[in-house]
This record gives C-alpha cells, structure tokens and sequence, in this order.
C-alpha cells in the first residue's frame, strides 16, 4: 500500500497584490521543490467546502479529511478544547474562552487581561464547579485562553457567544438562540457559573497582587464558539490508515485528535510563522514506517495574510518549499500539498477563492502544469474540485478504494 | 431527428506505462480515426459513477445509459441472468453461478469444475425444483457459468456470497447479511438447495462418468452475486427511442435487455480480446434505419487490462480504431466514443481514474483536443463530467430536450 503525504498550508491562497506586480504571494515566491511536483504529478483547483463558500480553518479541515462540515461542525469550542488536549463526553459543551479583564457593571476592559499567561491559580480555584448538577471544566490554552467545558444532562449548544468580541461594552450575558428548554437551562447554569466566578475572581490573591502591580485582573471568562461534542467515526475506522498529525497549531491537533490521529509533540513548531518547519518533516521521516497516512499542517501563511504582511508571506511560503525538499527523495509515496482556504493580504481575512492542488505519485498520470500556484494549478488535469472529493481520489490512488459494483 | 452512435470500450482509460514511455496505452496507440473524431468534436474527461469512485462495469454502464446506480444496482445477479436471456419478474433473486468441484466436506478442488462446458444434464435435473414454495430457475451460460434465480415470495438479495472465491476453502454457506425475516428464509431454502442438488449431482449419470474418465466432477453451485429484479423504467419510455445493442459480453446484453434495448446476435462478437470488431459496425450499418440509438460495447481492452498486458492493450485499441472507420462516413450522426471506466495495466483492475469522452456531429461546437486519449480530452471544452451528464447532452444534441421554462 503507498502512504500518503496530505501538506496542508493554511490560508495559501491569495488574491493578486499590486506590489508584487499583480502576482499572489505564492505565484511571486521561488518554489523550486512545490514546482517540481506540479511538474510530476496532476493538479487543479479546489473550493474545499463549496464555490463561493467561505471556509473557517476548522470547517475546510473536516471537508478536506472527508467529514462533512454541513453534518459534523457543531462549533469552534469542541475542536479548540480538543487540542488542549481535553476529553470530551457525548453531550459536553465546549467553548473557547478567554480570560479577560471587566469593570463592576461587567463592561469589557480588556479582552485578553493584559494578555496575561499565569492562568493556573485561576483554572484551580474554578475547576470542577458543579451548578444545578453541570460540571465546569476548564484547561489552561495558550497565553490568556482557556478550555471550558459543561458537562451534564440536558445542555445545548445553541447560546450566544457572551464575548461582546470588543472592548468597551458590556459582555453578553448567557441567550439562548432557540426556543428549547435545554438552551433555557443550559443559559441559567452559564450565568450562575459566570457571576459566581466573578465574585471569586475579584477576590482571588493573584488578582489582588497584579492590580497591586497595576496589571489587569483576569476575572471573567468570555465565553464563545459554543459547540456540543461531534460524534466523528475515528479515521481509521472511516479509512483503516494509520494516521499521524504534525502541527503546531491547537486547532488542528484538535481536529486530529477528535478523529483519534496520533498527535505528537514536535519541537520548534509553534503554529506561528516563526515555527520551525523543518521538524515537522524530520519527525514524518522519523516515524515513516510507523503510520500509512500523514497530516502535515503549516499555519503561518494563513497569519501573515490576516496581518496583510505580503512579504511575510512570500518569505513563509519560500520556507515551506525548502522545508518539504527531503519528502522528493521518498519513493512510491503520494504526496498531495494544497490549502484550507484562501486569505487574501489585502483583504485580511478568509476568502472563498478556490486554492491549488498537486498530487504526486510514481504512477499518477501527470498533465502540463508547470508550477504550483493559484492560477497554474487551475489549468491542471484534476480540474475543478471540491475538497470533499480530496480524500476518494487519495483512497483510490493508494490502492485502497473498494470497487462499486463488479 | 439525429441517431446516435455511443461507443463504449470497457476499461479503456489506464495511467502511465513505464515500458511505453510513460505513455498510456491509448496515447501510445496509433488512431487515426479516434483522433479524427477529436478533432471534429468536443472532448472531456469524465468520472462515470463520481470523482473518487472505483465503478463497477455494471454500476457504469447504469449510470452512462442514465439510471442512477445508487438506486438502480441491486447487485450483479440480475445483469447476468438477463444477459443469458432469462426473463425476471419483480421480487426473484438472481446470482451469478458457477458449476464447480467440492469434496464431500464441500472444501472447493476447482471452482470451474476443470472448465466443464456441458451443464445441459446438470440443469435438466434441477431446473425448476422446488422448495418451501421457491422456484429455483437454471439456464446454462457461457462455460461453466449457468444463470441461477430464485422466484418465490419473501425473498431477500441480503446475502453473503456461497462462493468462497478460491480454491482449497470451504464453501460458505448462505449467510443473512442483515437481520430480517426474509434474508433469514432466503437463506435457509437456498442451504436446502445446495444441500440437495449436491446429492444429486454425485450420482448424475454424466459426474459419474466424467470421473472414470479421470475429469473433475460439477458438483455443486458456487452462487454469488445475489440481486433482486432491479425496477428500470425502459429505454424506450425514458427517451423516447428504439435502441439496440451491439454487444458480445453477457453483462452488457444483460443490461441493455433490463432496459428493453434488442440484443440481436452478433457473428463473431466474443466478449473477448479476440473479438471480431468489424462485424458489430456492419450489423450496426445494417440496422441503421431501424433503430434511433445504437449502444456498441467493446470488452476487450478491459480484459487487457487486468491481465496487466499493455501491448495487447495497444493492439486491441487500434482494432477498435480500425473497426469503427466506416462510421465516420455517416452523416448526420452523433457519434460518443469513450469508455466505462479505467482498468490500468500496472494495476491489473479498475481503477477511479476519469475517462476520456469525444463527441462527434457536423454541427457540434469543437474544441482544440486534437487526438483522443486520457490526457488531451481532459483539456476539451466538454470539461469535468460525470457519467450522469452524458444522456442528457446527447438528448440535448439530438434535438429531443425538453425546454425548462418558456
């Protein structure tokens, strides 16, 4: 059986910029190695959810891993909390949160606490709260975020984010966004754990000590992104591979993980465009015998174009093309590298642009693309397709997909 | 009204061939007259059941032909019975059988009976018997094969294949594969059929004397395939036209017959790489004010294929070049050439590769596709299509669509 290499660069794609002479970053950059497998394999172009939809990070994931987002994307919160590394039970509701600095009639001083990262004493003083029998989880995340979990029967999912999501205004308290009972209950119970945690929070000594030291109090969780467990069948049942995810960024282990991929740590990959692209690669090669399928995730050009830093993307695309040298030498592997989705730098944000797909094998039949770039790849032999049929084509060119029929 | 001409040469698509210079069989092939059709008409590459898809020959000629194989395949049974010529009433449940050798402890010696042609006896002494109110209905086909149905009420097509599909294993026996009623009763008349027909079968007069002579008795029914009568709206109400088929392999008859195409006999059309192509364009040439669509089905190229025989493969496609030159003098045809699926020679199977299409009529817009294989229908303005688009455009080129709208 071929194992098959799946490169994903987030937010690759991008619309024409006029200080690079009207070309996208990655049609401007100097690709040699991403070149040479447009060169062997077939490309084409790919709107990974639908055309003229506009992807998160997280909804392209599970299309392009073969799950629908329409059927399995309940919310950011779950695949977030997952990638901290917390288990879920069918039934949770998970958030993301941040910790965040409010005044006492509950207005938003600062949504990130002073972008504070000692949130231990915090997460130990609330940890476990149970309120009309819902347990209240949390994990320490990155810098000022959290994992918030509800556990209990009868939640929903379906409740306004209370992060006002600006500074300045009022959170939103806990509002159901369906007529359930369960939305009702699931509201009331948030809002108790909320007022009360306000309460412990303004009292804690680690709160007392920072605005001693005039830094801002971390007392109130700005919850968002409410989603209730998704029950996603494990990739290995879905598709018998063994499969390991190589990525920095929580989200992504969050996705894998959901999926029960193997996640190991990688050193120097940070999920930011400082991340040390090449460990990701050394550890594939490390662990080639171990796994039939990898998940390789680059985050930072996606980054880069939210910051609208063109250069910087350019730069971060040339360091994934040397990155992914050593894979060229791996023999009767197929390698496939594409997007999530497109983020335009002048528009710094996601776009539903379709972005370019290669894949390569010893045996794949190849067409006349001749680079690996948004406008190149669309006048490849793959056509125009959608990320869901990503992962038919990769079981069939592993040899692996069952025949329909006799 | 325009006729049309739809050429289907099974398993015709392949991928690069190292020893033909990393060409496909039917790109290395000389065709001048495939070419010629390219260059007057519209080309495209197309997936016959979906992008991703592994088709079955059977699901993709459903599909070509404009019936839904997800709704319409019931399994293999059926289309083979039909192509031996047995008539199928609503509810039987039809297999694929071959007249096989088995021990006395039913482990399989040959599942060909040493290729035993004479079945007539073996089906003399069981055809029609009964058993708990089912009928069981035996026609000899080609070799070893007979036609097998069960007819009878509370029948199911839920169930495993008996045929082990290799030698020195015991049969299975019938096995439910889900848990009702029917596949339970289904199951337990057929055990009592293979039980009893292989009792008779040792002490047939002729198995008896096939062993003196030192031949391997045909003792028992390897039965797979199992399919109840699938519900097909005909040809002719469909569209509208009196179609026929020109066609040497059971299957193919055997679809076309479902769907109340005329199956006329064909002199020297063998199903096999040694067909005599020439003769299926002649009948055609013959029948041609007689009927409104004409669906001719060249096998060989698949057999080929899954032989791994890529020179064999080259030969038998210029044969098909050859063969069908006479009907580049018709006028005013539709001529539609292309293939149900790819069967790759490195692969020695089907294979989800997409197929090349070519469409030919004196008004029809052309494209710059200059020859007709894999990789330059691909770049033809006919674009990405699915077998599911292809009666529709050819109902549309005859001049026979309905207006949407006003």
């Amino acid at each position: 059986m071929k194992k098959t290499i799946l490169i994903i660069c987030d937010g690759l794609g991008d619309r024409p910029v006029k200080e690079l002479g009207r070309k996208t970053p990655l049609e401007f950059a100097r690709t040699p190695n991403l070149d040479k497998l447009a060169q062997m394999g077939i490309s084409g172009a790919m709107n990974t959810v639908d055309i003229g939809v506009r992807p998160g990070s997280d909804t392209a994931h599970l299309a392009l891993l073969g799950y629908d987002p329409d059927v399995y994307y309940t919310g950011r919160g779950p695949f977030e909390c997952a990638g901290v590394g917390m288990e879920m039970l069918p039934g949770d509701i998970s958030f993301r949160a941040n910790m965040g600095t409010v005044d006492d009639e509950l207005n938003v001083i600062d949504r990130r606490a002073g972008r504070i990262d000692d949130t231990e004493e915090i997460i130990k003083a609330l940890n476990h709260t149970k309120i009309d029998g819902v347990e209240f989880i949390l994990k320490k995340a990155v810098g000022h975020r959290v994992g918030f979990i509800m556990r209990g029967k009868g939640l929903s999912s379906k409740i306004r984010d209370c992060d006002p999501h600006k500074e300045g205004v009022k959170v939103h308290l806990p509002e159901p966004l369906d007529e359930s009972t369960e939305a009702k209950f699931t509201c009331q119970v948030l809002e108790k754990f909320l007022k009360m945690s306000f309460d412990v929070l303004k009292k804690l000594p680690m709160n007392i000590e920072r605005e001693k030291q005039g830094k801002l109090p971390a007392n109130y969780f700005l919850v968002r992104g409410a989603g209730i467990t998704p029950q996603l069948k494990s990739f290995k049942d879905k598709y018998g591979l063994n499969a390991v995810c190589l990525a920095g960024g929580g989200l992504y282990k969050g996705i894998a993980k959901l999926i029960g991929m193997d996640t190991p740590e990688v050193i120097g990959a940070t999920g930011k465009p400082d991340s040390d692209l090449t460990t990701k690669i050394t550890k594939l090669i490390e662990l080639y015998d171990k796994y039939d399928f990898f998940f390789v995730h680059f985050k930072g050009a996606d980054t880069l174009g939210e910051d609208g830093d063109y250069e910087g993307k350019v730069k971060f695309i040339e360091k994934i093309d040397s990155a992914i040298e050593p894979l060229l030498k791996i023999e009767d592997a197929l390698i496939v590298i594409t997007a999530d989705h497109s983020t335009p730098c002048n528009l710094k944000a996601h776009s539903a642009d379709d972005v370019p797909v290669t894949m390569f094998a010893s045996d794949i039949r190849d067409d006349d693309v001749e680079h690996f770039n948004e406008k190149e790849c669309a006048k490849g032999r793959l056509g125009h397709i959608k990320g869901e049929n990503l992962m038919p084509i990769v079981i069939d060119l592993m040899g692996l997909a069952e025949l329909f029929g006799a």
